[in-house]
């Protein structure tokens, strides 16, 4: 199968990068090819820190990846400010692009590189790893239960972590020149996300930011929150921060069932994952409990959901190399609504918390 | 003991009346005295059916009980606008007061009611049964170590269910002239309540309610929801709802911690009852995993908790009636804080969902 495995370069050596690389070494269709970072020196030392194979080369910058004819897809986990040039340029290099998220700045920004991996027939797709769980298919196929589920009526997630006073002073996702979003497009966009996901991906018709969004002293958010609503009524809200304990929820309520779980990004462990479905809850006679309780269910994966990510996007790739397929439209539409919820919010916050519309 | 027991008359024959009665019943320090409806025979069917003791007085009117010397305290589970009445009737005849929530359709009537008990020298507490449980003890110990949960940055509740049918047409809760204020009267007070209890009762400084709230042909409140923000940049949000199947979560999210539980109002089980506390969360090296896992806590008691909610106000009455002690102010209060912000949310949707100011 070696020979048919699609070959990765990764540009920089951010700190999500040696989980992805990781993730590149185990999934089954790829290989890590190349590195590369703005001094090979800083790209060598990752490569040894992180037990990379010797066959993987070391590059001092990021052009001499895109140059390597023999690098099939870069894996993009630079700063948000620099997608736009560095994805377009890959694309224009003829590169598959998996791109960390946010995926841009705003969704103007994301269309170039669209429009980039589309004029070049190179399959897009953002690193949200917790979409390539075998968990998320199985939830999934439990809010499309009429019976189970009924209709999608409200929802509430939230991710919220405990920075430290280093990350909250020298991390890129605090710098308005590298993160300009902060909280909101890096924990936010999974909040975002997911609510998209349970809603079937229907845009919400506003969007209206919680008042009071904590920023820090050159304006980055680090803590905000907002509601969404969409034409049929259905309501959701969220809140992200980086200013609390880790918490990654997810809370889904229909008309006949709800669904629960506490670790929708990273689930608490590595090899199961579990979430709580409730259908047609009622109580016992009195009121004095539940009748039936909520169930516990447990998704076992043999692979990480990072490297399920990995498998997924070198198999679109490869079909596009071997069999001249298209590129999946899916990932790219999905990112593009989770941008265009993202601006939203960040439109409502910027104009006093006013509902903002959402046109995709 | 059965002479020092406080006796309880029953308002009227409200579907709830019946598992306070069973806790009447239950309570060590209390007795059900009398029951009262506006027939004779209504209360009588009532009695029968739910298998009182033959020792129960019946009455053909709710004035019959109030007159009736041997009553100590009343349960009031009548529709939301007689509260004002019947509360302060009771409490002119002396008695006790235990009044189902929301305790009033705002609170200039509820000041009232507190005037009335305050002037007669009788308790009063409101019949918010989970406040009893001693699950709710044990997350205020955690909620309160700063050690293992902090300083609280931001909450979620929700409280939904599914009515049926007959509930959405012929059920007190969706009249305007009975409980005019709906699902968030009903539903939303235990939010607003475990919103503020988490806060310490603190009170939000602004309410700002989620647009596009669900009413009935009536203007009757079905679902609805609202942000709370305090001064201190404490954020909280909640949805409540009569259209959708049954949840009760509580999210407490502070700097180092987290809790979380989905049945704060009614406890899955009658006997036992859980929650999940994390402490400082974070993940594996790599972040494919948590470290540590939020740990479950499962607290167990004898009585369920509308007993020790029964109990509770007994003890209270006992002191008053034995030893000429002072009514316990803390219940009024609580009431008092939670009607305040619920009514800052009604204002909120009728005022366009401006943010809205709370003041003591």
């Amino acid at each position: 199968m070696a020979e048919k495995s699609i070959r990765f370069g990764v540009l920089g050596c951010a700190e999500i990068a040696r989980k992805v690389s990781r993730a590149i070494i185990l999934s089954p269709n790829s290989t890590l090819y190349a590195v590369g970072s703005r001094s090979i020196d800083k790209a060598s030392r990752f490569a040894s820190a992180n037990g990379f194979p010797p066959s993987v080369k070391i590059y001092g910058s990021y052009e001499a990846v895109l140059d390597d004819p023999d690098v099939d897809a870069v894996y993009v986990p630079l700063p948000t400010s620099l997608h736009v040039r560095w994805a377009i340029l890959a694309a224009e290099k003829k590169k598959h692009v998996l791109l960390e998220k946010p995926v841009a700045l705003n969704v103007a920004q994301f269309d170039l590189i669209v429009e980039a991996c589309e004029s070049n027939g190179v399959q897009f797709m953002d690193g949200t790893m917790w979409m390539h769980h075998p968990r998320t298919a199985k939830m999934r196929e439990f809010l499309s239960d009429k019976q189970r589920f009924g209709q999608l009526k409200s929802m509430h997630t939230c991710f919220t972590f405990g920075a430290d006073p280093d990350f909250l002073k020298n991390d890129i996702r605090v710098k308005p020149d590298l993160d300009a979003l902060g909280a909101l497009g890096d924990a936010g966009w999974y909040c975002i996300r997911s609510i998209l996901w349970a809603a079937d991906y229907e845009l919400p018709k506003t969007v209206t930011a919680l008042r009071e969004p904590v920023l820090n002293e050159v304006g980055v958010i680090l803590s905000c929150g907002s509601s969404l609503h969409w034409e049929d009524g259905k309501v959701a809200t969220f809140q992200c921060s980086f200013l609390s304990n880790l918490t990654m929820d997810i809370t889904a309520i229909g008309t006949k069932g709800a669904l629960h779980l506490h670790d929708f990004v990273i689930p608490f462990q590595e090899k199961e994952a579990s979430f709580s479905a409730a259908s047609e809850s009622g109580f016992t006679e009195l009121v004095t409990g539940w009748v039936p309780i909520p169930s516990e269910h447990t998704v076992m994966t043999d692979l990480p959901q990072e490297v399920l990510m990995v498998r997924e996007f070198a198999s679109l790739v490869r079909s596009i190399k071997e069999n001249g397929s298209k590129p999946e439209q899916k990932w790219p539409i999905l990112s593009r609504k989770t941008q265009l919820v993202l601006d939203a919010v960040k439109a409502s916050i910027d104009r006093g918390f006013e509902a903002v519309e959402v046109q995709y």
